[in-house]
């Protein structure tokens, strides 16, 4: 990695792409976009620039392809591994004028979106028309579905509903080259030589720009129901889990929270919107969705049974909006909460669902053994559990120097486990000294190449995912 | 592409590698293997090799790549676009030894298979373990799970369901270079750099061979209840489709079947299991399936309603299995019946699910400005719709010199409403010279350096999908 020089005369020329009023230099500008919520990482960017058409993309990626200027794409700046931090300088491409609903096609269940739309903003819009959007990460109210998609963004539905690239059709994107493709067919099905558009989503903004995305929705179900579910063990909690998949239920969200989370949570809020009781050890949210009322009654009374047997407390069941609003919003603050109190590291791991219990066992078992603690939750219908390691009185010195080591630990479990070491936030910045512990050497040389293929000068988001020497 | 010329001594080191049983060049085995379920095609191969390890196909390709032999790997040889024809001779690699159901993990509802399972005794075994295993091709009792796999194979279910991408999760490959990869990891979600495994998937055995897959499984639906219902107007029921939809019903198959394609069928049967009436123009298959037999009974009744607005004639309604296997064995068996009568041509052409009507009756005009007839059918709920083209009276001379000009047309037309060349059969051999329609040059460029990434001397199943030249 090498760092850029942006010039007058390059300045200039992103002027006259774009217009003057859109490309920034000062310093106040420079420090928002040197930051997204990763952590407390800050990076500055030389300029940044606002363009709004992908032929305007196209005119910025052939500049800087042909000056070797390095470009990182940025959509809300919501994400958790850096991937929108201009960690080389250069230019800081945002797609915050990219904020149009093109199209919701109600005939054939599909949505053309421009990436720069807030993921929320949009799945209010096809409600409105019946119509159901489902991936939803915590930051749904202010993250852009461009990250989401460049990010292959998760959240609690997608234990039954899949996860961003489940929607995603075909994508319009401006290659590093300055080239505008499409990646695939509008369509449902496709075989047509090899899929460029899955290859795109999760890339982090390292092959291209997404400019357009077309997306599948659904019918929106009519009906959901929320179980807010007490645990004294959690080892019981995660075990429940598996239990009600096996059950034959598939639940619409299946979230497991540590009971020091709330904690976190309520201290965030300024309020305890829900009760906790004190030998409560974690807690399970259960939510099931559909179009039939008494099939649903049915299949909440037979999760609640399974939860019995694994020594569940009394469940809150919630059917009024406003208990269900409650519930969601402590669950979706806690990654905030965290940030918000202390200088904190979170972590993404992944495992086949049964072996939560083990991982979340071992997990804090590795953090004795360096001194740390963490608060985990997360999407236990998936076997994703968020991995927060809070600093609280470890000291400096460790902090910087065993801290890696435990993290490490935690990958090489997370992989012999059969997992991965991030479920929905990506390597990008933070993750990419441990992207080893999960990908060989050969699968390393392909995505090298790969990058090579769509990149060949290496400007586009350098410095994520993996090094490679810019030219 | 060049033909390959296999040496003495590259048999004697073939033989030594799997051992001299498993490597064969007798003519009637040769013929066996020129040939799969593509139209009428045939290609010999110099040698068929049948490995049973990871680590024998590893050392093959090693070979092969040394030697710059051609290497065509092979499922159950039931490809539709003529995959596994050995189009430049050398090595045919018959995946059949690899029939192994390593593991159902009914905790994680995943399993372990090795690719050349048949999708059907798959299907079998996890369902004796109230498990489900969708994709559901017309071939699932003769096909193999890898070339499913390798084609992203959809069926009627794909609806509902999804196709063979959606339940993959991990895949080991060996890779041409002799390296041995495993793509991703046993999870349901992965934000772990750039997506192998959908790479790998639907690449036509051109960039690595399938050894072990990672499959998700799902609990089996209880219940599942079938409609056959007749229209006079192909057009009503295709419309009846997207009305369907956007009533809030997801059926689990929703087949649409042209009134010529059962005349086929029941010809080739020898029977008439199924009374269609002479005003009987087309007719939609309706599958719903779930847990709560009175939901879907609700379910029925709904869809029951819209398609009578469309003016669909006496529903019949399928709940024993015997009228139920009835229904799906004509369906099931129409490919073979055309194929078994005339000459014929399969597209397998895809369209945002509410243009099938247009398509259908631009496919009719087509036909008959270039003088052939079709038969149509397909799974209308993915807007996937197989157009058989058969010879009949059309000279030979048509045959060959007008037909590709008429193919010519309805790709574009297909490509013009959104859709693709290829919904669930790939491009292999017969549609590459159309590929170009669907397919833009940039897009063809990267397609072509990521096979370079992983064959770099295009020796594993050359001259598929798109030309190369062998070095």
């Amino acid at each position: 990695m090498q760092f850029s020089k942006l010039s007058g005369s390059h300045l200039n020329h992103l002027s006259l792409i774009v217009g003057a009023p859109f490309v920034f230099t000062d310093s106040e500008i420079m420090r928002t976009y040197s930051r997204d919520e990763t952590e407390d990482l800050e990076f500055f960017p030389e300029a940044v620039v606002k363009p709004r058409t992908p032929g305007e993309i196209s005119e910025i990626l052939s500049l800087c392809n042909k000056e070797r200027i390095p470009v990182t794409p940025r959509g809300a700046g919501t994400g958790l591994s850096g991937g929108a931090l201009p960690v080389c300088g250069g230019v800081l491409l945002s797609m915050e004028r990219f904020n149009k609903i093109i199209e919701i096609d109600e005939r054939n269940l599909q949505s053309t979106v421009e990436p720069g739309v807030i993921t929320e903003v949009f799945q209010n819009a096809v409600k409105e028309k019946g119509l159901f959007y489902p991936p939803d990460p915590a930051s749904k109210g202010s993250c852009f579905i461009g990250g989401n998609i460049a990010e292959n963004a998760g959240g609690p539905k997608a234990v039954k509903y899949g996860v961003t690239r489940d929607y995603v059709l075909n994508l319009e994107a401006v290659l590093p080259t300055g080239e505008i493709i499409w990646t695939g067919a509008n369509v449902l099905k496709n075989s047509t030589g090899y899929n460029l558009t899955h290859l795109l989503i999760g890339s982090e903004g390292t092959l291209g720009i997404i400019t357009k995305a077309v997306v599948k929705l659904i019918p929106h179900p009519a009906y959901d129901y929320l179980m807010f579910v007490p645990f004294a063990s959690p080892e019981d909690a995660c075990n429940a889990v598996s239990a009600i998949f096996r059950g034959g239920i598939t639940p619409s969200a299946c979230e497991f929270i540590e009971r020091d989370a709330f904690d976190y949570a309520f201290r965030y809020l300024g309020e305890e919107p829900l009760k906790i009781e004190k030998e409560t050890g974690a807690v399970l949210i259960l939510e099931v969705d559909g179009n039939h009322p008494d099939s649903l009654l049915r299949d909440c009374e037979r999760a609640a049974k399974i939860m019995e047997e694994y020594r569940c407390g009394e469940i809150l069941f919630a059917d009024s909006s406003e208990q269900k609003e409650k519930i969601w919003k402590v669950r979706k603050c806690m990654g905030l909460a965290v940030k918000g109190t202390t200088i904190y590291k979170e972590e993404d791991t992944v495992v086949p669902r049964a072996l939560l219990p083990e991982l979340l066992k071992r997990v804090k078992e590795i953090g004795k053994k360096y001194g740390f603690q963490s608060v985990c939750y997360g999407h236990a219908g998936d076997g994703n559990l968020h991995v927060n390691i809070v600093k609280g009185d470890t000291s400096d010195y460790d902090w910087q120097h065993k801290l890696p080591s435990g993290i490490t630990e935690i990958f090489e479990l997370v992989v012999q486990l059969g997992g991965t070491i991030s479920g929905e936030h990506g390597i990008g910045w933070v993750q990419k000294p441990y992207f080893r512990i999960a990908i060989d050497e050969t699968r390393m040389r392909i995505m090298k190449e790969i990058k090579m293929t769509f990149d060949p000068n290496n400007i586009l988001n350098p410095g994520k995912i993996f090094n490679l020497p810019l030219s």
